[in-house]
């Protein structure tokens, strides 16, 4: 599995050249005369690594339709800078200590820097999509952008709470990943004049590609270990996050078990070996195979999605990620 | 002085039926079904008696140009959407303890909530502009917004820097206030179709109100006492955030007075009696009074830029403003 290359890479070879331009708009426009940090914050962030995904969705939707412009790639940048604002946001509220392996943005310079160059990023990838001048297009972004706001939001509400009912946690990820995902395949459409229906068809693949995304980033925090994820396992039971796979275990657990995610999620008192605890209830349950199941049911989506779209290699690259997501390790 | 009806107060008389219309839209956008948590966040700050001063900016403008349509209302929520996330964020980023003699979001809630509530406001601001339709005003708040977000950053990096110069203090003061009221005024005008010169003279005027307000502001920081300005005087001193009074006296201080410096401000190293030592250096050195003075040209150049305006009593009331900045004691 490891060998093959992933359709993610076979999109980012086949992109190849308007991502090498998207990463030039990207550089240019981090760059600030008058705040040298600002490169210095971003360019580790920007620089680590990261696979690109959401900017590579903009260009392959805007490919699916035979866009022969350069406004795409505006686009791209946009959805990127969104992304990092977000990440540099996250790692301030999270208290993380790890993100893709390395030490946070917030670690190395401070929580100051991390909430000042992510509105530097927001208001940068303001000006970018004004730019490409289409009011359809900044609607798209401007709904996608509030969505990820109450998504965050609304995890802070009911982080610490084991009543967390599925319907809040769709709610939740659809906000703070999959709102990113649509709209980076919508707006690729929609700038290279794509119809309704085709534009609400990429809508549901980025929806459900983003969804599925963030249930398997969920079940990877719980099944994941520091080598192969970049992400101490674990990390959401010490945030006291409720993601999918512990609200499948407490929806099973009896009166003794709710005792345990009581006092250690809502409570957080925690001991060293409760993690271990929370694991073996969790397959007791088999939280994980139904969080999995959940995935695929999303990734099935995303793939219907698909059939509205013209044929090409990118739509069947598109199908083979969606197939991916369920696979990858890190 | 204090009983008199202040010009911001009856520029508020004037345009009350408006302002009416923009706290209902504000009211009506800060609600989110998903988060609860937001309104609750938000209407502390927006309920806390804030003047309204950058809504009503707009709002003058555009009244100045006889604008008889209602797209100047969203940009006046617009305006003070972008203004409560700033202080939201900056809440998180100062560590201040107080705003507005109140305790401030990030000690009543916390870190978390203050950054994404600011996300959200952000996002809801962007959806109002858009929703309001002009690629020209769009392209003014987008370039106010990074130039707030670099104004900011630029903050950070020179704070407990005793070098910092007029040129770049200029410069963040710019960022931080004086964007969003030059933007609130001329997104005020654009809307109300006046012409080239007239939007030139609006930003020329917002901008020199928000840096005379500004500079004011660092003033009272010094001059202030907790009664009058619900904001402990000293503040700058303790968080060593070289603002102008202080950049008066460091370049007329000796060698010694120097060290003192250096050691308060770029060390950190305070004991209980250095504000008051700090105070005795910058009356030694004339640096209140420099810095007023300073304050009065930036006044000058407000009152100015409005003879390009239609005269009208707005006008009138605006310059009064700009008056009133030098004497407003909070």
């Amino acid at each position: 599995m490891d060998k093959k290359i992933q359709p993610d890479e076979k999109l980012a070879k086949i992109l190849e050249l308007e991502m090498l331009s998207v990463n030039e708009i990207i550089r240019e426009r981090m760059a600030s005369e008058n705040a040298p940090r600002i490169p210095e914050v971003t360019s580790h962030l920007i620089g680590a690594g990261g696979k690109r995904l959401r900017p590579i969705l903009t260009l392959a939707a805007a490919r699916l339709f035979d866009y022969s412009g350069d406004k795409h790639l505006k686009l791209a940048a946009t959805v990127e800078f969104i992304h990092t604002a977000t990440l540099l946001h996250d790692d301030v509220v999270d208290e993380s200590s790890k993100r893709r392996g390395r030490p946070t943005a917030n670690l190395l310079w401070d929580n100051k820097s991390s909430v000042l160059v992510g509105d530097y990023l927001f208001s940068r990838s303001f000006q970018l999509m004004v730019e490409v001048g289409s009011l359809t297009i900044l609607d798209i972004l401007a709904s996608a952008s509030a969505t990820i706001a109450e998504g965050e939001v609304l995890q802070l509400t009911v982080s610490k709470n084991i009543k967390t009912d599925e319907t809040t946690y769709l709610k939740v990820i659809r906000g703070k990943t999959a709102a990113l995902f649509s709209a980076a395949t919508q707006v690729g459409g929609k700038v290279a004049g794509a119809g309704e229906d085709a534009c609400k068809a990429l809508y549901e693949y980025g929806d459900a590609l983003g969804i599925a995304f963030q249930i398997i980033d969920d079940l990877l925090d719980v099944e994941g270990s520091l080598q192969k994820t970049g992400k101490n396992s674990g990390d959401d039971f010490r945030e006291r996050k409720v993601t999918m796979p512990f609200i499948k275990a407490i929806k099973k657990s009896n009166k003794s078990e709710l005792e345990f995610w009581k006092r250690t999620i809502e409570k957080g008192d925690q001991n060293e070996d409760d993690w271990d605890k929370a694991l073996l209830l969790m397959q007791k349950h088999d939280a994980i195979s139904f969080t999995r199941k959940e995935a695929e049911i999303w990734v099935n989506r995303a793939k219907l999605a698909l059939r509205a779209l013209p044929k090409s290699e990118v739509t069947i690259l598109l199908s083979d990620l969606a197939d991916y997501v369920l696979t990858r390790s890190k």
